[in-house]
C-alpha cells in the first residue's frame, strides 16, 4: 500500500487539477441500493415469453443435460428425470414443480448490517468484476494478478459506496498456490470489507471453507447460518447443456445451506449457443431452469438468482463481443424470463475494449442500458471489467464507479414538490432574466445536480492548458485517491482471530486438493 | 477534397489495419428509419404530466412571455391573449385550442423520395450536429469552420445511411460573409446531399431564401410546396420566457408555408430555467406550448415538433453539462409531455467532452439512452457534437455513426422464427459441443450480428502489436475513408442551374442585411 499511497500523494500535486483538489475527497453518493423506478423494458411479447419457456422445457425433456455430479444425477432421478449415463432428461413437470418454491426476493446479509442488501423485486445491487487472471493500470501495465492486487480491488469495492459487495474475485491471486488461495482471499474480504461475501465453488473444500468463513464473519452458529443468506456463488453451466461436477456440487451444497446460488449459463451465440439471440436465450433458459430445479430439489425454498450472460461472438474471428446490440437484447429478454419465473435476475456490465477509451465506455453504457432496463437485480462485473473479462482494470473500476453513480442518480425519484415545480422562481426571474442569482437557485444549487467523479467539464482552453487529459487519466488519479482515502472497516478481534486460526488450520491441512 | 483523399489513402497504408482493410468498404446498415419497438420509458405519472401541463399554462397565463415580433404579438392578441408592451399573457383556452390542430405524424419530403422520412409516432430520425462555430479533427486540430468543412459534414451526413438529413449546419462557414453564407450552405446541401433539408431562420431573407431553394430542389411549384413539408427549422426560444423577433417570424412564416417548425427551448436548469428538473420542464413546456400556439394561429394544422433540450449546469463553474442523469430524466419527461400532446418529439445526442475519449462516449450513450427510451422522433446532434456543442468533430461523427447503428440494430425486431429458436441446432450440437461448425451457424453467421465500424475486438496482444490504438484513432481513419467513399448524388442539371441563378441573384442583392 505504501507505493500506492505515495503515488497518490505525488499525483495530487500534478497538472490538470484545481488548486484545492489535493484536499478534496472523492464525491460519492451515500451507500444505498437503487431501485428500478421505471418499468423494465420488454422486447418480446407474453406469448413469446411462453414460447421460450416451452422450448426450454422441450430442450430439457428431449435433449437433456449432461450432468457430471453423481448426487445431482440422483436428485434429478429421484424427482423422475430419465437418466442415461451422464445424460439427464428432465420432464417439464419436474421443472414446473421446482419453480414454485424459490423466493422472489430475500435479504442478503453482510457482516455489517448497514450493508445488507435486498435481492429481487425492484432492487438493484452492483458487484465488482470477477474472474480475470490479469489486472492492469496505466502506471504498471497489464500483468498477472497477485494477492495484493486482489486486496486492492476488495478495498476499492469497499471504498465505493455504489458497490454493494466485497468482491474478492476481481483478479486472481496467482502468487498464492491454488490449493489455499481461496482461504487468503476470503480472509482478506472479511478483513478489508464489511460488505456482501462471495465464495467460489470450484471445489468442495473451497466452497465449504468459504461458507465457514462467511458464517464466522457474521458470528453465527451453524444453525443461524442456515436461516440467513450470508454468501453467494456463481454457477456457470458448461454451455451447451452440461453441468460439471463442481458446479453440480456447488448448487446442491449452497442450496442445502440456504446460501445464494446465482446460476449463469455463459451462452455466447454462435459458439456455445445457437447463432441466433432467440436460440441462445432458449438455451440459457433451459440451463438456468436445470440449475433452478437442482437447487430446489436439494432444498425447496433456497434462494436462487436467474443469471443471463448471452452475448455474441465476432463471426470473423470467434472473439467474444460485449455491450453489443445483441447483448442488449439478450439482457432485456433474460429479464423478461426471470420475471416470468418471479426470480431475481443477474446480468453484467461488460465490454471488449483493450483500454479505457471511448469503446470501453460506449460498450459499458450500452451494457448498463440493457442490464438496467432489463430489470437486472444483481449486476455482476459492474466495475473494473475490461478485455471481455480477461483483465481487471484499476482505471475502469474508477470510471465505472462514476457510471454506476450516474445510473443511481438517473433512477432516483424526481423532486416533484410545488417548490421544485419552480413557479415562484420563474415569477422572481421573469422573462429574459437568469436563474443563477435567484433565491430558489441559491437555496438548492449545492445539491441540485449529480457531481461526476471523472467527467471533465472545463472549457477547451482550460482543458488544453492542463495537458488535454483523457478520461482514463482522470480515472488513474481517482483509483489512487480512492485507495489513499480507503479506511479498513472495524472487525471484532475475536472474529478476526477465529478466522485466522481457521485459515492456519486449513492451510496446514492442504486446503483444496490440486494435482499440481 | 484532394487533401483529404490523399490523407485517407496515406492513412490506409498505416499501422493497425488488416492487410485487406485498404479495399474494404465501411460496413453500413441500409438507409432506413428505426422505430421505437419497445414502450417509451415513463418517469412521471399521468397525474404528474397533468401537473406540468397545468403549471406551464399557469406560467403562460400569469407570467407570460416577452414577444419581440410585432406580427406574433398581433396573432396572439387576436386569439385573446393579454398584451402589455412586449409581454404577452396567453390564456389556457388559447393553448388548448391550438393543441387540437397539429399533425401527430407527417411525411417529410427529401429531394430524393427514397430519403423521405416519417416524423412522429414510433419513427426515429437522426440529424447531424448543428450550430458549432468550430470544427476539429485530430490531424488539423480545432479551428473555426469554413465552407469546405461545412461541405464535408454534409458529405458525411449523406454518406452515412444512419443519418436521415442533409445537415448543413454542422459547422458555420466563417470564411463566407454572414449576409450570403446561408445561400452557399443551402446550395451545397442540395448539391452534395439528397436528404431532408434544414433552413436557418435567423433573419427573414435567410428563411425565405432557404425555403425557396428547398422548393426548387424538389422541382415544386409554390402551390405544391405549401402542401408538402420539404424543409425544417429549429426555433430556440430565448429562455426564460422570451421569443425574439427572428424566432417569432420564423415560426409564423414556416407555419404559413406548411414547413416544419422544431421549437426547442434551451432550458439549462440553474441558468435559463429553475435549478430543479421538474421546474425546468415546466418552463420548457410553457415555451414549447407558446411556440406551438403561435404556429397554429399562423396556420392551423402546420407541422410542429415539440423540442426538449433541458440539461443542467455545473453549479461550481456555470458550465453546461450534457449526458448527465438530469439530462436523461429531462429527455424522458419531455417525451412524456410530447406524447400527452400527440406531437412529434425532438431531443439530442450530447456530451460536454473536449475530445473523443471515454467521457464523450459515455455521455453520448447516456444521452441516447434518454433520447431513445424517451421516445425521441427527431434526434438532433446525433453525430459529430463535441464540447457541449462548440465543436463539430470529424472523429465524433464517425464514432456516433457506429453508436447510431448500434441503436438501430438494438431496436430491430428479433427473429423469432422456429429456425431462430434453434432447437434443431441444439439437437445437432448436443451437450458439450460447440456451434461454430453447426449447419444452423454456417447458414446464418455472415449476417447474424451487427459488425461495428469502430470497435476493436482483437485480443490484447494483437491490439498492442498494432500500436494500442484508441477508438478515436479508428474514428479518424473512418471519417477519411467515408469522405473518400462518398459519392455525390445525381441532381437534375436544370434544377442545379435554377438554384445557381437564384444564389447569384440573391448574392448580388446582398442576401440578408447585416450591420457589419
Amino acid at each position: 500500500m505504501t507505493l500506492i499511497d505515495n503515488e497518490a500523494r505525488h499525483h495530487s500535486r500534478g497538472r490538470g487539477r484545481r488548486p484545492d483538489a489535493k484536499n478534496q475527497k472523492i464525491g460519492q453518493l451515500p451507500f444505498a441500493q437503487p431501485q428500478l423506478t421505471l418499468e423494465p423494458s420488454r422486447i418480446i411479447s407474453d406469448d413469446q415469453i411462453e414460447t421460450i419457456h416451452q422450448r426450454a422445457l422441450d430442450v430439457l425433456e428431449e435433449i437433456g443435460m449432461d450432468v457430471l455430479n453423481k448426487e445431482a444425477i440422483s436428485l434429478y432421478a429421484k424427482a423422475g428425470a430419465k437418466v442415461d449415463g451422464d445424460r439427464v432428461r428432465i420432464g417439464r413437470d419436474i421443472v414446473e414443480e421446482a419453480l414454485k418454491t424459490p423466493p422472489s426476493e430475500f435479504t442478503f446479509h453482510a457482516r455489517n448490517p448497514a450493508h445488507n442488501i435486498q435481492i429481487g423485486g425492484k432492487w438493484i445491487a452492483f458487484a465488482p468484476v470477477g474472474g480475470p487472471p490479469n489486472c492492469s493500470d496505466t502506471d504498471r501495465g497489464r500483468r498477472p494478478g497477485t494477492l495484493e492486487d486482489n486486496a486492492n480491488f476488495i478495498r476499492l469495492s469497499q471504498f465505493f459506496n455504489c458497490i454493494h459487495t466485497a468482491g474478492g474475485g476481481s483478479v486472481d491471486a496467482l502468487d498464492v498456490h491454488a490449493s489455499v488461495r481461496h482461504l487468503h482471499i476470503m480472509r482478506n474480504k472479511v478483513r478489508l470489507s464489511d460488505k456482501i461475501l462471495y465464495t467460489i465453488s470450484t471445489g468442495r473444500a473451497r466452497l465449504f471453507d468459504g461458507m465457514e468463513i462467511a458464517r464466522m464473519a457474521r458470528g453465527l452458529t451453524p444453525e443461524q447460518f442456515l436461516k440467513e443468506p450470508s454468501c453467494y456463488t456463481v454457477i456457470n453451466t458448461n454451455s451447451p447443456l452440461k453441468l460439471d461436477d463442481p458446479m453440480g456440487m456447488g448448487i446442491i451444497e449452497m442450496a442445502r445451506h440456504n446460501q445464494v446460488v446465482v446460476c449463469t449459463p455463459f451462452t455466447l451465440a454462435g459458439a456455445m449457443a445457437p447463432v441466433t439471440i432467440a436460440g441462445a436465450i432458449v438455451e440459457q433458459n433451459a440451463e438456468a431452469l436445470a440449475g433452478l430445479t437442482l437447487s430446489q430439489l436439494a432444498n425447496p425454498g433456497a434462494p436462487f438468482v436467474y443469471g443471463g450472460f448471452t452475448s455474441n461472438v465476432d463471426m470473423k474471428s470467434g472473439a467474444p463481443a460485449f455491450g453489443t446490440p445483441e447483448y442488449m437484447k439478450a439482457c432485456i429478454m433474460g429479464g423478461q424470463m426471470a420475471r416470468r419465473y418471479k426470480l431475481p435476475y443477474r446480468t453484467s456490465n461488460t465490454n471488449a475494449a483493450n483500454m479505457v477509451d471511448a469503446q470501453a465506455a460506449y460498450e459499458s453504457v450500452f451494457s448498463l442500458w440493457g442490464a438496467i432496463m432489463g430489470g437486472g437485480n444483481l449486476i455482476q462485473h459492474a466495475a473494473g471489467w475490461l478485455e471481455g473479462g480477461l483483465v481487471a482494470s484499476y482505471e475502469k473500476f474508477a470510471l465505472d464507479a462514476d457510471l454506476l453513480q450516474m445510473v443511481m442518480e438517473f433512477l432516483k425519484p424526481l423532486d416533484f414538490s410545488e417548490d421544485a415545480l419552480g413557479l415562484d422562481a420563474m415569477r422572481e426571474v421573469g422573462p429574459g432574466g437568469h436563474f443563477f442569482g435567484a433565491e430558489h437557485t441559491q437555496r438548492r444549487y449545492l445539491s441540485a445536480f449529480y457531481a461526476p467523479i471523472i467527467s471533465d467539464w472545463r472549457n477547451f482552453a482550460q482543458w488544453e492548458a492542463s495537458g488535454s487529459p483523457q478520461a482514463w487519466q482522470k480515472a488513474n488519479e481517482v483509483w489512487k485517491r480512492a485507495l489513499a482515502e480507503y479506511q479498513q472497516p472495524p472487525l471484532d478481534p475475536a472474529i478476526a482471530e477465529e478466522i485466522d486460526l481457521f485459515v492456519a488450520r486449513r492451510e496446514k491441512e492442504g486446503g483444496e486438493k490440486t494435482d499440481f
